[in-house]
């Protein structure tokens, strides 16, 4: 069963290092996939939507371990949830809540078993010490109920809701890629009926006329939009970094009217 | 069939990630070994250089995937190519170039079966939805010809060519590591003849007399000349970083002469 | 037999990957798991503090790489050893000291047998050459004895000492976390005896009350003091970063007061 790591650790320190050595001495054949260790510090929002558009890419019965997690140590509780036939592992902070959005979960679970946690236990490595013994535990067949006492529901986070306005749509920049894309919460279906090459789309001083196929077929330097790999709606320039040329921001407004 | 992944995606999404989910849900035994992410983005020569510089030190047989890929989803073609016993996955614009040059491919293919690709494909993510499933499938056994039809060539990127002039040779920073290291395109071969303690370099404001065996030759935060682990003329600090000191960018001259 | 690998190699270039290659194609079946690459450069305390803390965590047997080598090619030596069962393996800088501290070694190796080599070795990278080759013929089985010769002693490093003064403890930081949290020299059996809740916590201009259990004790954007999950009292801002906060560098002094 292959285990999957998402968290805000980064690549300077040994934690995610040392949660991969804990998952090793317990189950030796355990194949780990990093999906990334660089979600900002603390942003919760943005490791729940990464880990809601990778999970679909994994096979099924992976077991899912994402860890934001300002509040470790404190009152909020380690969970395990199976969903759809995949595990999911974190902090009660929202970070698993998109990725189990749509049906009912089949469990969740409060992990408080003492047998499946590291013997000592701190308060501000919970990675180490609960949820990466629990994924390795998981993964050697340990039913997800013999983790903890169930759990009636969980701590949900959401995307900022889009607003319909006469002849208009107004959403928000959600997330920025590595290549300063910027990922709005305009999703692909939010534009069925709309005819996509008589749209303008505004952020900040820029408009861009219509979507596009792909990143090439704007100029080298031009802005453009695209519905992007994860369903939404982008915008990019090509072979160049939209964030940096205008400063964007998470939260910032983005518009889509009909061009007049 | 160890499958190697060399791209300029970064570590702050989970694009590669996503790419390992799908190679393990066609292939749950495939190996697969980051080369790097940090290609600085959109940069295809940077990409080629690493990969021509990686491949020797991979058993053959090796499926090696590099993109770097500006180009997504317009008509840049996506290739297969198997060359001295290795395999190549990639976008058809020089990345997989610098890899495949001192003798005839076996066979380029043009990565067009949809069999082999995920069903629905993006116009923005051929990582996800073409190359990493015909890496994993071609790691299955499937044979390079069932990818798609023949293709005749690809398109090729080279390195700047060195200058030779009357007692001296021009030639330019080609490479930067994350060391601050320069690397230009100044072979060892080409110094063949030339007496190497005997020579001045000249990069910027710096002049290097003769070539170290090692960095430790020099004192602490003075400039050096080696010939490095990819056999090219190399101009660094000791225990500094060479292109904060001096600013040094891709495409800085370097001339090297023999001294007086 | 798993190897792990720490590193200042960064993630931007090669180096880590032709690591892999070679391990790969010396032991196919080798398991290697990356504890970090991201050492800032050089910084060998830093490396030498990450391995100490990293190497309980992994299963006993398993073969620890460490590399942070300003002096590769030069008289330092390439060194192997054997420690409590655990195996060692980097330069004779001290990198690999704090890991091998409290017993005597079984084995120290200098790595000089040319068959544990690659064939042709350079001067600037021998995590490729010697390192990576020593790792993956030891996971196959051969003894530690047969790499080199046997060494009466390493290369030493220490960190800081602390300073007792009259109702006062004075130490120092000594490494920062990519979340910017302050770890110090001041372990967690150095508070023995102190009142925890009534001690004054002071680097640069920012005094703290007491040690927290946990970073949400405080308010967002508070200054907090715990003992970390290496044992060391840690400085951290809730949801921030403390570095920045304030500026703070390794070796910024830290004095812990009995509160008036």
């Amino acid at each position: 069963m292959l285990i999957t790591l998402t968290t805000d650790f980064g690549y300077q320190d040994s934690f995610v290092g040392i949660m991969k050595g804990v998952i090793a001495g317990i189950n030796p054949q355990a194949r780990v996939v990093d999906v990334t260790h660089g979600i900002p510090p603390q942003d919760i929002l943005a490791g729940a939507l990464t880990l809601r558009h990778s999970v679909r890419y994994f096979p099924r019965g992976s077991i899912h371990v994402a860890i934001i997690d300002p509040g470790v140590g404190s009152a909020r509780r380690p969970l395990l949830i199976e969903w759809d036939g995949n595990y999911f592992i974190g902090p009660d902070n929202g970070v698993l809540s998109l990725a189990v959005e749509t049906i009912e979960p089949t469990h969740i679970v409060h992990l408080s078993n003492p047998a499946y946690r590291l013997k000592r236990t701190s308060t501000t490595f919970h990675g180490r010490d609960i949820f990466a013994p629990a994924a390795a535990h998981l993964s050697l067949g340990v039913p997800a109920t013999a983790f903890g006492e169930p759990l009636a529901n969980i701590v949900r986070v959401s995307l900022p809701e889009i607003a319909y306005k006469k002849r208009r749509l107004e959403g928000e920049i959600v997330y920025i890629d590595h290549f300063g894309n910027l990922f709005t919460n305009i999703r692909d279906h939010d534009l069925t009926g709309m005819p996509r090459n008589k749209l303008d789309i505004v952020v900040r001083s820029v408009t861009i006329r219509g979507l596009s196929q792909n990143y090439a077929t704007a100029g080298v330097g031009e802005f453009l939009a695209v519905v992007n790999s994860w369903d939404m709606l982008e915008i990019a320039v090509y072979k160049d970094n939209a964030q940096k040329r205008i400063g964007a921001k998470i939260g910032d407004k983005v518009e889509i009217a009909l061009a007049i």
